[in-house]
């Protein structure tokens, strides 16, 4: 069984501001398996994060990083280009950016943590055996369940399933440049069933689950936990961004939609001005339009910003984590109950 | 609450050929509520659709009509062209089809049944009223929060929410033809999240759900019942075609995906080589790529057929229709106690 799963409640690690320390320690604190964000941080900064994190629980955490994807430069030079011409103040790609991987990878061989999970890919057999023997558990992110078989082949412990539902980046191992959504778009419903099928491990499941009857969904399709992330941007902790929160927040749900146009990988945000001009010209190159768009984003403009959110965002709640997560508990718990009670559950 | 429920699960209407009477007479008989398809029949034929029933059975069930689309000509010649091309066998385009909507619409009002839903859009209040008025209960199909609250507007009963996991053609109300998909793609458990926060109707959750688990993981989120349809092609009652019934059994499944290469409306099947050539380059015109398609359709040949399936598809089991109903039912019940007993239920 996956540590720290007192509660059924996975935290998503959410890089790039909204994963702090103090979120992550609330909701271990409270019982759920909290986790950081290793992308986008070099190794300095995430042991710094770690060493943060340690001051505020004792419980155990995961923390996530980003495979580096292989390097593909085509249609990143013009994609400057347009976002130029329409007035935007894009940066110069990083040619040779692997988001720090190695590094990060010797630090939590060096000092380990209860659980490292990773999201693009999956590490080969001989890395998960390593991060094994110094007592880490292992996470891999699927989205198919072909991916699912890769995983389990390279020996990890657990899985997190992500449907497409989900907020922020999709998992996808490979960035099919064929495909605007990167990959085949399964509903995590399908998904985790589909998985459940294929592969003999504990199964985690992320994307659009924001409140307690989500949660408890999820377990009966035979999740031992539900991850969640947009469900989260809203508490006091977390690092979320002003005007991604009054976005997530706004009385007229805009709706979203999965695009390449901010990073490069297919990630699903809040429709805005740059995402609905800018998706069907975007490359697959990631992490490259990352940082061509990274002083576009920086601007603070909501309609140019990423604002990063899964299908159920409307139903976001400002509360503390802790609170959250009890919330989310005795929701599920309530949910669960009326489906037994409608059932009559397995004694028939 | 929806009418011949006495276990939660819906047969989703199949039309086309797979729903026979004697699938719907299975199902309705094992205390689901079994769905006949009109789509595609004219009145006189669902008519002696209804009387075969009737024959079979004494319990509640449902009529399912598609909602005529606005006429759309644009592409159509192109893509028949195209066709013919390829060295396929394309048909004529009925530029007048209207489905026989107006003349099922006056049988159902004349001859009432227990359950009327609609696909494609949803009836103005008028008719929903008429409906009611001869004792019939009346379903929308909605993919959307949007499309939820028009169909609540107009006073159905209560709503089938269709995730883009579902199988055959999706349910949107307009048929976009800027979106590949036809509209937005909501996964099944954010969107009846979604629709259950917006209106105070029953739901049906439809899309990918082959197995009990699945049919607790809905009912948990919220649904009244599940709606299946992939689940039940491969019951000995249902008139499924056999090259359809191998694809669907076959050992080493290709996945699915949204096309509109067959009908010109979104809808999900198999993946072939027909799918594959053409999905690109297919109009948003329903039906007239319905009859373009339909003399290469009728070949039997599964590299041109339409195989609609939904996402969770490889999980299909062959069993009589009532004792899959049972089977689910069962599994179900597991399903629900395994979580309660996890989460303590609603007594914190």
């Amino acid at each position: 069984m996956l540590t720290g799963l007192d509660v059924p409640i996975v935290l998503a690690p959410m890089a790039g501001g909204p994963t702090t320390p103090e979120l992550v320690a609330a909701v271990s604190g409270a019982g759920a398996l909290g986790f950081l964000a290793g992308g986008y941080l070099d190794a300095t900064a995430l042991q710094a994060t770690i060493a943060a994190l340690r001051e505020r629980t004792d419980r155990p955490f995961g923390v996530n990083l980003f495979l580096p994807d292989e390097r593909r430069d085509e249609g990143v030079a013009e994609y400057r280009e347009r976002l130029l011409r329409a007035g935007l103040a894009a940066g110069e790609p990083a040619w040779d950016d692997d988001n720090g991987y190695p590094g990060k990878l010797v630090l939590l061989l060096a000092d380990p943590v209860p659980v490292v999970s990773f999201t693009f890919g999956c590490p080969d057999a001989a890395t998960v055996e390593r991060l094994h023997a110094v007592g880490s558990q292992v996470l891999a992110t699927v989205t198919t369940p072909a991916e699912a078989r890769l995983a389990a082949a390279a020996g990890v412990d657990a899985l997190v399933v992500q449907g497409t539902e989900a907020g922020a980046h999709r998992a996808v191992f490979a960035n099919d440049p064929a495909d605007p959504s990167g990959g085949a778009e399964f509903g995590l419903l399908a998904l985790v069933r589909l998985v459940a099928a294929e592969v003999d491990l504990p199964l985690v499941a992320a994307g659009g689950i924001v409140d307690g009857a989500g949660v408890a969904a999820v377990l009966a399709a035979g999740a031992v936990a539900a991850q969640l992330g947009t469900a989260f941007l809203a508490c006091p902790e977390a690092g979320t961004k002003p005007a991604h929160l009054a976005a997530l927040t706004a009385p007229d749900p805009r709706g979203t939609a999965i695009t390449r146009a901010f990073t490069g990988r297919p990630a699903r945000g809040i429709r805005n001005a740059f995402l609905e001009a800018h998706t069907a010209a975007a490359p697959a190159a990631y992490p490259q339009v990352h940082h061509v768009t990274r002083p576009i984003r920086a601007t603070g403009d909501p309609e140019v910003m990423s604002l990063w959110a899964g299908q159920g965002y409307p139903l976001v709640r400002r509360l503390p984590a802790a609170e959250l997560v009890a919330t989310l508990l005795s929701e599920a718990g309530d949910a669960a109950a009326a489906v037994t009670a409608r059932l009559g559950g397995g004694a028939r």
